[in-house]
C-alpha cells in the first residue's frame, strides 16, 4: 500500500494520562484513538495489528478443533437470572432495559448464552465433547478504566466453552487449550508466565492463568525460581512457617488473663507496651462477607440469619459477619478470604459492626470467648503460641492464649497473603514477586452453569446426565498492548514479524526520477512475492521518514536513495547497521527474511 | 473438513414464527438460533457463510480506497447530543447510563463516532477525501422484530463515511461506492434493484438505495418497466394527471358557496350525497409534526410558537400543525410529507386538535377561510377545478371551490402516495410496484453532521471550512438472508458457490472399506487443491445424508458408492441429473467447476 491512500496520524506528543508505552506508543504511531473514558477506536494501521493477532488465535483455536460461533452481543438478562449471576456480576456488567422493558446485557462473558444455546441442541452423549468459541466484542464497566488497551471498557475477547461426559475428556480438552495457549503467545513473540489462578467470579476450579510481566499490572505474581512455581497471590501458597524461637513459641500453661493497655490498638503500638514482637498476636479482623454460600445454620448466633434459596442456584447468605484470624506479621489476602467463604465479595465490617459485634471499638477484636460470628482461622494462627489478642473490651487484651485450647475456630484455612521471601511449599526455595497482566485464563468450570441452568443429555445407558465445562479466555486488545510492552525502544514499536501491520517499508530519499522508478519497481516485486510492503511516497524529508518508520515499528526497512542506487539500504528494525543490497535482488533477500521470520513463530496452523 | 468434527444440528421442523423462507432455512440447516427476541446465534456452518460476504464486502471496500476503522460498539451519548440526534432518534436507539453516570449509546449507525474522530485528525484539504469504514455490531431496538436475520435487533453492518472538500469530490465517490455496491451484490448472486430513496433520519439528499424484491419487504417499489424508473415510495414522483373531463375539470365562474352535507363526513358518503366523483374533493388532514425545521415565523398563527434554536443545530419547533390538502381519491405519503416539513415525524392529530383548529369535528376540515395553521397543498390541488371542500363548521362542505382563487397554500409540494397505475414522470409508462428490503443505501449527508459537530479544515488559501459527507451502508445479515430468499428450492438452499459454506461435499454410501479409502483420497486432493470441501462421514443413511446437503446447499456433490467405483457421481445443486466421473479425475474436474464458478462473480478485488 503506498502511504498517501493511507490513514497514519502519527504524533510527538500524546496526552498526559498515556502512561504505559503501549498506551503512548499506540496512539503516537497513529494507530488508536480515544472516543471515551475506557472506548478506542482503532485506526487502519491498528486494525491491520488487530487482526493479525484475531487470526492466529483463530488458527490455533480450529486447529485444535474448537467451533467458532458468533453469539449476539447484546444478551437477555433472563438467562443472568438462570445463572445466578444477575445478582452476583455487580456493578461491572451493563444492563438496559430495551423499549419494551426487557432486560438486556451488554456480554462481559458468555457462559450463559453459550449454555443456553447448547443446552437446546445436545441431546446425547454422542454429541460430546464440544468445545465453541467466539471472537467478539466485550464490554465491562470498569470504574477506572487506563493503561490504554490494558483495562479499557470495551474490548475484544476470545471466549471458549467446552462440554464434556466427564472430568478426563474436560481434562483432555484443558490440556488441548494449555497448548493452544502456548502457541498463540509464541507466534505474537510473547513471554508468559502461566500461573495457578483464582477464578474469581466465574467459580470451578482448576484454572491457570498467562500473565505478562508489567510495572502496571494489576495482579501479584508469586514465582520461585528453583523450581518454576508461579501463582497469582489470590491464590498462592507458601510452605508453614511457625515461630520457632523467642516469643510465642513455646506452649504455655498459663491460662488466659486479661491485661490492660490504655491507648494501645494497633499491633505495632502493642509490641512496643508489651515488649515484644508481632508475631506473637492474633489480629481478628470482622470481615462482612457479600452472597455468602456456606451453611451457617448449625453457628448459633447466624440460625436466624436471612438465607436465599433460589430455585435454580444455592442458598445463600445476602450479608454474613465473620471474625478472620491471623498471625500478627501477616495480612488477609480477601481474594482466597472470599474463596474460603464462597462469597462473592469481602470487605472490613463497618466501625458501628465491629462494635456490635465485639462490645468494643475497633481494635480489641479477639477470638477468645467470641461467640457473635464464626471465627475463621489462618494457617498461621494454629502453629502460635502463648498468643496476645484483643480482649472485646475497651483498652483489655488477652495474654497467654493457646489456639485450640482458649478458642476453637469454626474453620481453619489457609487465607494469608504470600509475599517475596515466603516459602515455596514445593521446594522449599524462597518465593520472589512480579506484578503481571493477565492475557489468557483456562480453567475447569464444573458444573456451575450446566446445573444451574439445567443442561442435560442421555448417556450410553439412557440415563439424564449433567455436562461438565470448561471456560478460555483470551483478551485480543490486552494481547496486541504487551506486544508493545514487551517490543519496543526508545524510538517506537519494534513489531515481531507475525504481527507487524506490514513486513516491509520501501522509503525513497525522494519520491521522483530514479528513486521514484525503482522504489516502484522494487513495490510491485515485493507484492507479486507476497510481501506486505507499504511504500512511503509522500513530499517529506528523509528525517521525517525514518523517524515515523521508527516509531510505527515495520520490521525490515528499504531505502532507495540517489548515492546508492543501483543499490539500495536494507535495515531491520532491531538492529542498527544497514546493509547495502543490489536493488535487482533486494525483493528476493527482503522476501527470505519475511518468510523465515514468519516460519520462526509458525503455530500449528501456520 | 470431516461432518464429525462440524457442528450442523439441522431440523425437519422449524417454529412457527419463522415465516420467511430464510428464516426458516436459516433454521432448518443448523446456520443461526434465536437467543432471544430479534437477537441471534451463528452457528459454524452459517458463520462461514457470514464471513464469505463480509469478505465480498471489505474486499471491494479496500479495492475502492476506503480505509477499514474499528471503532467501539458503546459510545457515548455526548456526541449525539453534539449532533442533535439524541432528541430525535427516538426509542429504536438503545441508551444506557454506566456505574459513573455516563450517557452511553449502543451504536446503531455511526455518523457521529466518525466525526467526532475525524475532526481531531483531519486539518487540511490535503488530507481530504477520506472515505472511511467499519464492519460492525450495530443495535437497533425494533418494535416488533421478525422475518429471522431480515429485521433483527442487533446486526452487522458496513458502514462507509466520507468527508470532501467540495460537491464533485463527494459525487465522484458517491458513485464509486454505487459501482462497489453493484460488484458486491453481483458477487453474492443477489439481483438488486437501485433506487432512489427518502433519506429519512439520516438527513441530506441524494441518494439511492439497493433493494431486493421481497412478499415481506418493508418499502413499496414504484418501477417503469419502460425506462427502468425506480424509487421507494417514500421518494417516488408521478406525472401530472389533472382531471380532464367530466366533475372537476373545467374552472367555474361561481363563487364558493356553503351546502348542507347532515351526518356526511367521508369522500364515499359525499360522492354518494352529492352525486359526483372522488377526484373533485380536497381532502384536507390536520397533521402533527415534530421537530419541525421550518421556519413558520412569518405565518401569523405560529408567530409565538415555542421554537428552540440549539446552538449546533438548526432551529426547530417541537410540534407544529399544518393541514394538508389533497385530491380525495389520492394518499398522503407522510415520510415525504415529512422530509417537506423538515419534520423528524409526522401523524395525523388528535380529534381535540383538529376540532381545536378547524373549529369542526373531523370531517369537515378545508382549506377555505382558514387560518389556524399554514396549508400544504399537493401538486394535485393546484390541477383542480370547481371543488368540494369540508366548511370548518359540522355538516357543512363549501362547493365552487377554485385552488388559488379561493385559498392561497403556504407551501404547494408533492406529498402524494404515488401506486402502480400512476404515470412515471420520465417516460410516460405506467407504474407497476413491488414490494422490498433495503440491503445498502448510499447517500450524500451534505454538511447535516460536520456543522452540527463544528468539524472544520484549512483551505488552499488557510481559510477555515466545513467539509461535506457522505454516508454508504450495507446490511451484512441482511444480505446474507436475501442470497438464501433468491437462491433456494423446495430441498433448501441452492448457495452460489462465492458465499457458499463449502465449495463441495463428499457423501460416501458408507464410510467404510474402499468407498472410505476412495473418499479420503479424494478429500485429500480437494483440499491440495484449494477446495472447500466437507466429508460426510456419518454413520447415517444415505438418504439422510443426501437429505441434508440439499438443505445445506453446498453446489458440489460428490457420491462415492461401492457399485459405481472407480467411478464417482458428481452433481450440482441446481441440477438433477449426476455425472459418473473416474475417481481420478474427479478432484481436478471439481477443481475446474469451483474456480470457473467463483471468476463468473469475481469482484475487481476478487
Amino acid at each position: 500500500m503506498k502511504m498517501s491512500r493511507m490513514f497514519m496520524p502519527t504524533l510527538r506528543e500524546v496526552p498526559a494520562e498515556a502512561v504505559v508505552v503501549s498506551h503512548r506508543l499506540l496512539l503516537r504511531a497513529g494507530m488508536i484513538r480515544k472516543l471515551s473514558n475506557g472506548l478506542f477506536t482503532y485506526l487502519p494501521l491498528g486494525l491491520r495489528v488487530f487482526r493479525k493477532v484475531e487470526s492466529i488465535i483463530r488458527e490455533e483455536m480450529d486447529a485444535s478443533g474448537a467451533l467458532e460461533f458468533k453469539p449476539s452481543v447484546v444478551v437477555p438478562g433472563d438467562i443472568w437470572r438462570e445463572s445466578g449471576r444477575w445478582e452476583t456480576m455487580g456493578a461491572g456488567m451493563l444492563r438496559v432495559k430495551n423499549r419494551v422493558e426487557q432486560e438486556l446485557v451488554i456480554s462481559p462473558t458468555a457462559e450463559e448464552a453459550f449454555t443456553a444455546l447448547l443446552r437446546s441442541e445436545i441431546s446425547s452423549y454422542k454429541q460430546l465433547p464440544l468445545n465453541v468459541y467466539q471472537i467478539n466484542t466485550k464490554y465491562r464497566d470498569e470504574i477506572r478504566p487506563r493503561y490504554g488497551l490494558m483495562r479499557a471498557r470495551e474490548f475484544t475477547m476470545k471466549d471458549a466453552y467446552s462440554f464434556h461426559t466427564d472430568e478426563a475428556s474436560l481434562d483432555a480438552t484443558y490440556q488441548e487449550m494449555g497448548n493452544a495457549y502456548r502457541r498463540i503467545f509464541k507466534r505474537c513473540g510473547l513471554s508468559v508466565i502461566p500461573v495457578r489462578a483464582d477464578s474469581g467470579a466465574m467459580g470451578g476450579s482448576g484454572s491457570e492463568e498467562f500473565m505478562v510481566e508489567s510495572d502496571v499490572g494489576d495482579n501479584n505474581l508469586i514465582l520461585c525460581a528453583a523450581c518454576g512455581y508461579a501463582a497469582n497471590d489470590e491464590k498462592a501458597a507458601c510452605a508453614p512457617d511457625p515461630v520457632r524461637s523467642g516469643p510465642g513459641s513455646v506452649a504455655t500453661d498459663e491460662s488466659v488473663s486479661a491485661i490492660d493497655t490504655p491507648n494501645v490498638r494497633t499491633i505495632d503500638e502493642l509490641t512496643v507496651f508489651l515488649k515484644t514482637v508481632s508475631t506473637s498476636f492474633i489480629k481478628t479482623l470482622i470481615y462482612r462477607a457479600v452472597n455468602c454460600e456456606l451453611d451457617l445454620s448449625a453457628f448459633p448466633a447466624c440460625a436466624n440469619l436471612d438465607r436465599k434459596k433460589p430455585a435454580s442456584s444455592n442458598a445463600y447468605y445476602p450479608e454474613a459477619f465473620f471474625a478472620v484470624c491471623i498471625r500478627g506479621d501477616l495480612d488477609v489476602n480477601e481474594v482466597k478470604l472470599a474463596a474460603n467463604l464462597k462469597a462473592s465479595e469481602v470487605e472490613l465490617a463497618s466501625d458501628a459492626d465491629v462494635e456490635r459485634l465485639t462490645g468494643a471499638p475497633v481494635g480489641f477484636a479477639g477470638p477468645v470467648h467470641f461467640s457473635a460470628a464464626p471465627i475463621i482461622a489462618d494457617l498461621s494462627v494454629m502453629d502460635m503460641h502463648d498468643a496476645v489478642t484483643g480482649g472485646l473490651a475497651p483498652d483489655v487484651h488477652f495474654q497467654h492464649v493457646e489456639p485450640g485450647r482458649d478458642f476453637t475456630p469454626w474453620m481453619v484455612c489457609d487465607v494469608r497473603t504470600v509475599t517475596a521471601g515466603d516459602i515455596c511449599p514445593t521446594c522449599g526455595g524462597v518465593f520472589h514477586a512480579k506484578k503481571g497482566n493477565e492475557l489468557g485464563h483456562i480453567f475447569k468450570l464444573g458444573y456451575k452453569y450446566t446445573k444451574s441452568m439445567a443442561m442435560l443429555y442421555l448417556d450410553e445407558n439412557g440415563k439424564q446426565q449433567t455436562p461438565v465445562m470448561g471456560c478460555y479466555g483470551i483478551g485480543v486488545d490486552r494481547t496486541l498492548a504487551s506486544i508493545i510492552e514487551e517490543h519496543n525502544d526508545e524510538d517506537g514499536i519494534v513489531w515481531p514479524m507475525s504481527v507487524s501491520p506490514f513486513h516491509a517499508v520501501i522509503v525513497p530519499i525522494k519520491y521522483e526520477g530514479s528513486m521514484k522508478d525503482a522504489a516502484d519497481r522494487l513495490y510491485n516485486s515485493l507484492v507479486a512475492a507476497g510481501v506486505e510492503v507499504l511504500l512511503d511516497d509522500r513530499q517529506e524529508r528523509p528525517g521525517v521518514k525514518f523517524k515515523d518508520m521508527d516509531l510505527v515499528g515495520i520490521p525490515v526497512r528499504i531505502v532507495v536513495g540517489d548515492k546508492n542506487l543501483p543499490n539500495v539500504e536494507v535495515k531491520l528494525r532491531t538492529e542498527s547497521e544497514s546493509a547495502l543490497v543490489p536493488l535487482e535482488e533486494a525483493a528476493a533477500r527482503v522476501s527470505d527474511i519475511v518468510k523465515s521470520a514468519l516460519a520462526a513463530t509458525a503455530g500449528v496452523a501456520g
